[in-house]
């Protein structure tokens, strides 16, 4: 933010410098989905992982996230980020309820949270979203897998995740009644 | 249920007479369903309401709503009454969490829940449930009818409820975050 | 159930050998509680599991735990089986909202959920119960041990568990947000 | 936040006039609670607000609120505004799950949501919270009344909330269940 106070051409608007700033100084405000696939008794067959290269060149699993934005409605948030994340086919259905199945803090570490982001501490806001449709991520650097609840559960993926990620999958199947 | 222990043909299986008594002696596991119509941000625009006569031969507003039988699972019993209701082809969205959005205590009255029915005490689990397909109720005296959030709380539809459902409306829309 | 059709003088009651009837024609309705210790922020410090023995004379982990009866509240029959299992000065606090955080489905085995009772086809509203009080089991045969999230799903004491409710403590968990 | 990036001694600060630009620029996280009184079956017998003078010196109803400080948790931040609003004796039982029971979206008006705040976006995690200790609001102007949940839904008391708070009461008591 600037301190030359004069009429802001795009309110709203946050440069990376004052991203960056922001960042250290409020908690920023995220959705996060769990893209899922269903039977027609809504029994979750499968949830979709993506696969990332982490800052540091590592591939790791995360699923559909990203930032809530000025004067966005957190529906707005999760339906823009899930088509960026799965292309514009994927037909997500939005649950009805604005309610999350959790809520999950993200601190730098150390983190009194399971949740760990050193850039920033971030409130993110969890669904479970079915999609029927077909998905094809739209940016290049990722690849989404569908894996099932034994799989998303399994010691190898669970390794995968970073921030604490692998907890948030276990806390969703839960949620979903899901037993091994 | 027959004093004589002969082994039974069909387990599960309850006479109407003896179906008549366990109503007297156990509450009965009943699910309901409110059918939804949502957009693409899943928010609900539609409620999907069941006109039926009573057994005074009124007609009044109720929602899908049955028994849970025997070894029957939740997610089975909903499908069928949705099915029953809504016809082959309403393509409902049960919801991935097996946790209902609230249980509603129907009491023979004087009831201390909000919820009266003369015939048994019934618990039942309720669900919202997205339909996106096309219905058509199968039984000929149904009538289904899709209103607006502000319809189904208007004093002309709350008032063709009986035993206490327009409440149940009025929970269901609180729940998915409606406000007038 | 009787075939003589007098009035029956006990209304709601049912003979051993009727409800040993009742059990093979419908699903019986079922509470389940997890008593928690929580902190002054309302994180989970420790649950509490009864220890009692089986049909079969070993010795297993379980809930707080009983059947709805008729005409009985939800929230009366909770406390009911509360005050029975940690005895009179437990001073639980039955949560606010009637929503259980899961329904666990215990069905003979082979079961289609991860719970199983060959007694029976039980449906169970479970709910966590946070407990101020002192906690006196009063049935003599009845233990009650206090474990931290961590040993609760700890190999050890999940053995312990039978009918997959080992399963249910990972729910319970999982909802109040607990990640190791 | 300033321009000049020299090392700042108070992380996690930000001035009065840096906060009035963050909330031209970003969603603002908030809690809210709402204190109930329950009975031992949990039933909500009276709801907690606050009288407080509205920046136009109107009297308004409202509820304990506030925003969520970096690198503070949800449940610190819900602990901080009710023993601020309520005083260090009110006893409050923040909830075992992260999960609110509704987000409630604040917009500068016209709010695509029930609810409007002209000063910022707020997004409010919305908890009920039973509280069994003496209440002492500590800041003068602040009057704290315990009304029945049918004198909160009376038309007087829902006309003197402001910004869609007598939605979110509504919204409250729906999910515990409450019907008149």
């Amino acid at each position: 933010m600037s301190n030359v106070r004069t009429p802001d051409p795009y309110p709203g608007w946050l440069s990376p410098e004052d991203l960056h700033e922001a960042r250290q100084r409020l908690p920023m405000m995220y959705v996060e989905a769990l893209p899922v696939r269903v039977d027609t008794l809504g029994y979750v067959t499968e949830l979709g992982l993506l696969l990332t290269a982490s800052d540091e060149g590592e591939m790791v699993r995360t699923f559909v996230s990203g930032r809530v934005l000025y004067r966005e409605s957190i529906r707005a948030a999760l339906l823009r980020h899930l088509e960026k994340d799965l292309g514009p086919f994927a037909l997500p259905q939005i649950p009805p309820s604005p309610a999350p199945f959790t809520v999950a803090e993200y601190f730098p570490s150390p983190s009194p949270s399971p949740y760990t982001d050193d850039r920033q501490h971030a409130v993110a806001l969890a669904y479970i979203v079915p999609v029927t449709g077909e998905c094809s991520p739209r940016q290049d650097a990722l690849q989404l897998s569908w894996l099932t609840p034994e799989e998303c559960l399994s010691e190898g993926v669970q390794a995968e995740f970073v921030g604490g990620r692998g907890n948030l999958v276990r806390q969703a199947l839960a949620h979903v009644g899901w037993g091994r």
